[in-house]
């Protein structure tokens, strides 16, 4: 039964959470902060792995496994690293009926127990670069949760590589950053910025943090994806040493780099409304619904003979046919616009004599137009790009729209207090001036653009030059 | 660098140990009885779970995922359930640094939490049948473990459903049996023995258990996929019902049913040589090797081009060149035959002038062909085939071979004792007989085998007809 959603402007939190429980893309679980990814959900996960796991290895990477549990000694080998994660850590103490000598961490990221196997594994600049990924689920227990956004488990993938020189290993963060880019643009067709974090949003253990930073439709931030240069911390650390060329020994330069299920959540709230989703055609579980309209005393089996014929012309689409009988039309466009089907093929005995069908996108409203059956095979496919690269391009339009500039301390402070968006100026890294805004505002360093390298006067030191932010409330 | 195996005929687990250290497939990790996935085995792991994964949507399965952590009192509810699990249970007991109200169990399976969400989601006949999978890692924590065969943690898929009749859930769990063959059959090229497995042997919980059993070069019995007829057990334990077609509640009936990164195991075990691991072309990472012999005073440069040239010709087959210059020919026979790779092309200056190359088999010994360059693009796939069916040949021959049947339960203790292999013979099922044997030789029930549905004077009870079984030891 599709029950109304809470109306976006409404109350987005609400909006968010009757989407994800109306349209089955998870569930809460019994077990406080955790949640269940039903099959539409962990549908489009499936699309944003297939997609991410192909271009890892184009990339040259090997995906492998790594145990679920730590031992709690290796989490504290990092000091970094140890006071990032520890508040957030499970603890199993017990095991095969016995307490078990050292408690073991269940892995909130694997740096620790993946940088002990690479000492193991890495002996010769012949062994590098060694380029790791994991798909698998890791623990961070959270106080206040949100379904896909911030759960107690969740599911991502993590990627660790270890290089002979600091250049290969800032070439091999900023390439991941951009497949990152390159997936949320071109696939999840949202509008992302990507930068460089500040000394305190930065990864625990890291000597650089790269981000892509998205605009949800509340004009909140979302953190979309990560990319860290460890520099030699953690192979210092884990003793991971490898004999370069003259025989002698060094500590490789590491990256780990990472996306989760936190990107459905990205995808929710960049494109819905206060019909529920909607979804890129390139990340649709379904792309096309076929429904076919039956009026009484028409003949049903003509209309789901043409329609099947419909579903059967639409070769490499995924296409699905609606045809269950003990639901109305009207009954089947609301629910199908709740999941986000980006196109929807209506057929009934009126097409039928016209040789055409009523096609109707997902994306814009009023949007229907006739199409003449015999053309869908070629205009559904059109028809599907188009509102792929609509989405991006809408997505691109309200980031610029919600981004504003200042120059001055007060407009900076004004403008985050005053409204939501994106604000943008000119800044001296400095982690007291960057608590203080925090402090009055909520709003954070979402990032240091990395397109943007221009020096100007900035608004946190008097004379002084600051780098090109972005500040923003986020998730 | 290549270490010598020690051979199988020596030592059968050390062989087996060694095989997955030399060929990279896994490693010890620092947490007792858990293990590394190296990329060369979790590649294996990718192609099985990419032809199961599609031959369960094939048949209607949707994937989802459930949390990695269930409430201590779930596991308690199915009364049989916690008594099968209750030795092996990895317990929580500390998150965020406080203790936890409830302990949380790590997921030994996921009976439990999914039948909470199933009596969620779970209402009319309409929802009916659920069809649902999960890939996830599972932890049982073990004493005495082996890598692949039995550690602390697992990867694997397990299925859950749930259907309006007894009939429905039959069919089902026999069905996904029967896709575990295929699978093992068809793609692992290991041929297993379907059946039913004795009331000792089979799943905490569950009504009836089906599996597939395989037999190793060791002549031990691996069970290599299980499948199991939940009956009402726990959608009455957590309160699942659905009302049926007149309107009345009923209690669906359920199936569950699961394989794991043991194949991996029994790949190995299966057809593997004192050389290393031999793999079935339909599963195997690298499917063809090409290495180019270059004698001195020859021109690298012309070998490696035709080497290349066969490499790019052959669309569709996983081919690798080896084109390293710091190691021998006869190094790099060794290593890929370590590594199993079912063929290898050798491409030296005087085949270039014959037009030809030199093909050799991993399946079997002293193979050696030379087949023109110019067929290659045809006769490769074919030789790919062949092996894949030599193979399966070869696995059907050896257990037919090793298995023995019996007509009196002297010659069965004493087949057992004596010897390795399968032992059939005819049985009445009864726990203290079985016990007995098992006391006496090591051996269990295996499976009641499917496919022969005679019944004759059995072994164990006077004057009583059994069904056809298999006893034999195993992993």
């Amino acid at each position: 039964m599709v029950k109304k959603l809470t109306p976006m402007s409404e109350d987005f939190n609400q909006w968010y959470t009757d989407i994800i429980q109306e349209a089955q893309l998870a569930d809460y679980s019994p077990v406080k902060g955790t949640m269940v990814i039903r099959p539409y959900g962990y549908a489009l996960w499936e699309h944003i792995q297939s997609y991410l796991d192909q271009r890892f290895k184009d990339t040259g990477h090997q995906n492998a496994y790594f145990p679920l549990f730590i031992p709690k000694s290796f989490i504290q080998k990092e000091a970094e690293h140890v006071e990032g994660f520890s508040p957030e850590l499970a603890t199993v103490t017990h095991a095969g009926g016995k307490e078990l000598e050292e408690p073991l961490i269940v892995r909130p990221t694997s740096e620790t127990i993946i940088n002990h196997m690479f000492s193991k594994w890495i002996k010769s600049h012949r062994d590098l670069p060694m380029l790791i990924n994991q798909w698998a689920n890791v623990v961070r227990w959270e106080m206040r949760t949100r379904l896909f956004l911030r759960t107690s488990e969740f599911l991502w993938q993590e990627g660790h590589t270890a290089h002979q020189t600091k250049e290969e290993a800032t070439k091999e963060a900023l390439q991941m950053l951009d497949i990152y880019e390159e997936f949320t643009q071109n696939i999840a067709a949202v509008k992302v910025i990507k930068g460089t974090k500040s000394e305190i949003e930065k990864f625990a253990g890291a000597k650089v943090t790269y981000s892509i930073e998205a605009m949800m439709l509340d004009k909140k931030a979302l953190q979309a994806g990560t990319s860290h240069e460890l520099g030699q911390n953690f192979s210092k650390a884990f003793e991971i040493q490898f004999s370069d060329e003259n025989n002698e020994l060094q500590h490789p330069y590491q990256t780990s780099w990472g996306v989760s299920t936190r990107l459905i959540g990205m995808i929710i709230m960049a494109h819905g409304d206060d019909k529920g989703l909607k979804l890129p055609p390139a990340l649709a579980p379904i792309q096309v619904v076929v429904i076919p309209i039956i009026p009484k005393n028409s003949n049903p089996d003509e209309i789901l003979k043409a329609s099947t014929e419909i579903k059967d012309s639409l070769q490499g689409v995924r296409v699905e046919l609606d045809d269950r009988s003990e639901f109305s039309p009207g009954f089947k466009f609301n629910e199908w616009e709740l999941k986000g089907v980006p196109v929807r093929i209506e057929i009934g005995p009126k097409d039928i004599e016209k040789g055409s069908v009523v096609v109707a996108r997902r994306d814009v409203d009023d949007s229907k137009s006739e199409v003449l059956i015999e053309n869908l095979a070629t205009e559904i496919p059109e028809l599907l790009d188009t509102v792929q690269n609509d989405m991006l391009n809408s997505s691109e339009l309200f980031l610029s729209e919600n981004t504003h500039h200042v120059d001055d301390m007060d407009s900076l402070i004004q403008q985050l207090t005053e409204n939501d968006g994106f604000v943008s100026c000119y800044w001296v890294e400095d982690k007291e001036d960057e608590l203080k805004i925090k402090e009055l505002t909520k709003a954070t360093i979402r990032c240091y653009p990395i397109e943007n390298t221009d020096e100007k006067q900035s608004v946190n030191k008097a004379d002084q030059p600051g780098k090109f932010v972005i500040f923003s409330k986020s998730y």
